[in-house]
């Protein structure tokens, strides 16, 4: 009965997948794990009942609970909440959940989440961080995109007290979605982050912020493209900026130093080092598509 | 009999299109007055002869001409060189072109060139200096699209002593082809693009050169969009650039305070501060596409 047998092949990779936090991000991987078959039911978690329905009759979820302790045996718990909240949120539950059940998150920092959680590293159940990059400025599980992971880099950053089959479970997940799977120290993982997102969000920001009302029609598509990460939740980006501050403020140091490069290279008309600055960057930013 | 009436109610604004330099942004004027009849022939003007037959062969072009001097009466004559060649070349031109012809351009700077050909305004021929505000890091006419100019602002910088029946001419060639007029003093015009286009693109140059090599599979969608157009034509942007030093300079300066302030920000944990911040630059961003 070839009907069974193409039913039974695609095993589920999890009993029950539970999203906390059913927004943007825990909206995505709600509806790509469901797209994908990665579980055999999806929970969802939030402190809005009304919202949480609306994503439940949306088909996003099958179900909603107010606790994730009672999602039932071996929950593959996401946190999808803002990262200033997370460690604390799952330091409550962690105490109360079966043996079996392990929880990640998707938050935007590492180092202070797995800091405060890493004496559960190794037992069971427990946490392990992880950091799947892709996004939007956009808010809401109505925009919730279930290609928002596939192709993208997801970073997990486990301790050396986790256990390997903990890991396993975890890097499986994601690569289910779609995403190449890299293992980092939540410090590498926090120092490089700011780099990549946090930097420029601000940059984007004080870009956006030096916008007068009148020269607005004067913006092209250059314009709008290097802000468009300014449209971001404030309140979201101040709790991710504050959690890395140090290692953004320094890549904010640097980068003004950059840009005094450009000014004095300006002001003394030196076009060799303009030049040199901007064909340096234009290698660099071709790599990225290549 | 309507077939003939219907062919003739679309009255070319002009004879004769001249394009010189049949790049990314001469090709999509070509393509854009092709696609929406503004003129009856469309003629090429450029340093590769090869280069140039190849955008004729496209169906760019009806001809090419190596002397735009010689392109016939009534020449509409747009230069889309490198901007830092135009008022050198224009200077070349203007005494050898018969009465009725008119130049501009699509350069990003307006200042230096305008006031080096000052004293061609309210002449005939004369040159009246553009800014179609759409572009691309693109380059070569096989990226040219007939849309990029469509609902975009073209600036157009008449001096005091320009013919009224010139200015005419020039707005409503770019409004043909879909764009806003807007008229500016080519100083107002050069401060302005410091803050929209020549400032973002430092900012997105120094970004893209921040990324070290084992970072780049960290990045995601933000990065790339806040980078793109740090991918433009080195060569072309250190002339943009050096035609407008001391405004970017300014605005970097500026700019680098800003950053400053989130730096501050950061290092003292000031919450309400970074909060206050980004919720400006997102109020500032949403407005750009409300």
């Amino acid at each position: 009965m070839p009907g069974i047998m193409a039913a039974t092949t695609a095993v589920p990779l999890e009993e029950t997948l539970v999203i906390v936090g059913v927004g943007l991000i825990g909206g995505s991987i709600a509806a790509a794990a469901r797209r994908r078959g990665l579980a055999r039911q999806i929970i969802g978690v939030g402190r809005n009942p009304e919202r949480l329905e609306q994503a439940r009759q949306a088909g996003f979820l099958d179900a909603v609970v107010t606790d994730p302790a009672t999602a039932g045996p071996n929950a593959f718990i996401v946190f999808c909440t803002p990262v200033n909240h997370i460690a604390a949120a799952v330091e409550r539950i962690l105490p109360r959940l079966p043996a079996g059940a392990i929880i990640t998150d998707a938050g935007s920092t590492k180092r202070r989440m797995c800091e405060a959680l890493a004496d559960w590293a190794g037992r069971d159940p427990t946490f392990l961080g992880s950091h799947p990059i892709a996004g939007s400025e956009k808010q809401g599980f109505e925009h919730a995109d279930p290609e928002l992971f596939a192709g993208r880099t997801c970073v997990i950053t486990p301790l050396s007290g986790h256990r390997p089959a903990d890991i396993t479970r975890v890097r499986r997940f994601w690569a289910g979605l779609g995403m190449t799977v890299v293992s980092l120290s939540p410090a590498e993982h926090d120092q490089a982050l700011a780099s990549t997102s946090h930097v420029p969000h601000v940059v984007a920001a004080a870009l956006a912020d030096s916008l007068s009302e009148s020269d607005r029609r004067l913006t092209g598509t250059g314009f709008a493209s290097t802000t468009r990460i300014a449209a971001g939740d404030p309140d979201l980006w101040t709790a991710i900026l504050c959690e890395n501050a140090g290692p953004v403020a320094d890549g904010l140091l640097r980068l003004q130093a950059r840009l005094g490069d450009f000014e004095r290279a300006l002001r003394a008309g030196d076009v060799p080092a303009l030049k040199s600055l901007l064909q340096t960057a234009k290698t660099k930013r071709d790599a990225l598509d290549g």
